[in-house]
């Protein structure tokens, strides 16, 4: 099923794809595919190794206190990827969609699907607000554990939390 | 000899790469590259097809006033990106850097003397609030150019000045 979910993933992108169509491919019923995976989220997930499900955390990251929401979100991103096993698919991603315009387009749509509109709808904030915080966690992640810039690479979480969360809390503050 | 300049920091990366070693393996004495580049930063640039080189833009940019280096340094970037034909050389150095050790490690080095640490020394700031403002313009290029999230991959230069500068500007001030 996941084979079958990734190759439909691949020819038709996030947005295009359909549950019903994994099924097909993977010669199942579309209710087994939901059984398993509740959504085209949940599948997506599962099919690219993902180590949390969006829509399982971001209720957690966005119900507690608004003013320290920059903080949660910041210590959350950088615990989750902290060990190789957790951040290898993300990173396998990340170099696939640098390369491949198929895999932009399906990591665009799935960003601003699961993610970016998400949590831009529930803060109230213009979205672009939330791309340039996606941004700046994004940049962080890559040049500390792909181009590994010194200290960054090497530096504890709570080092990071000091200096990023004051910039998310900008951002995310309607 | 920029096609031996890119053999020679392919194979041994920016730091060990020499303008000694570059012009044997081009077969012309070293002063001529001296004479043409000036130095090794100028030699990497030129054989990059960089846009600028950082030893010429910084004093500009570091030069003016403090207190608006966060705004100088975003609309710089933004606007040295701004034609595909300007951009297109890094795009492809991030692309290559993604996927490849070599590449990374060289680009690393480059970022690390050329950029990060003359702007860190000249600002008496801790290097890695400078390779967080790196990885803030970093991720925004990419969002923008590559990924193609919208609304930033549309947004004008201002608009995103104004988000972007005081985030800058609070990692750069000592």
């Amino acid at each position: 099923m996941l084979a079958a979910a990734r190759k439909i993933f691949a020819e038709k992108g996030y947005d295009k794809a359909t549950v019903r169509g994994i099924a097909a491919e993977a010669g199942v019923d579309p209710a087994l595919v939901h059984h398993y995976f509740a959504s085209k989220e949940g599948v997506f997930v599962a099919a690219m190794q993902f180590p949390v499900n969006p829509a399982t955390v971001l209720p957690t990251i966005l119900g507690g206190p608004p003013e320290q929401i920059g903080e949660r979100l910041v210590r959350f991103l950088l615990t989750m990827t902290s060990t190789p096993e957790a951040r290898e698919p993300i990173v396998a991603l990340m170099r696939t969609a640098m390369v491949n315009e198929q895999a932009v387009g399906m990591l665009r749509e799935f960003i601003t699907e699961a993610i970016l509109t998400r949590v831009a709808e529930a803060l109230c904030i213009p979205p672009i607000r939330m791309e340039v915080a996606f941004a700046q966690m994004f940049g962080v992640l890559m040049m500390r554990y792909i181009v590994k810039l010194e200290p960054l690479a090497s530096a504890d979480t709570e080092e990071l939390v000091e200096i990023l969360a004051p910039t998310l809390q900008r951002y995310l503050s309607a």
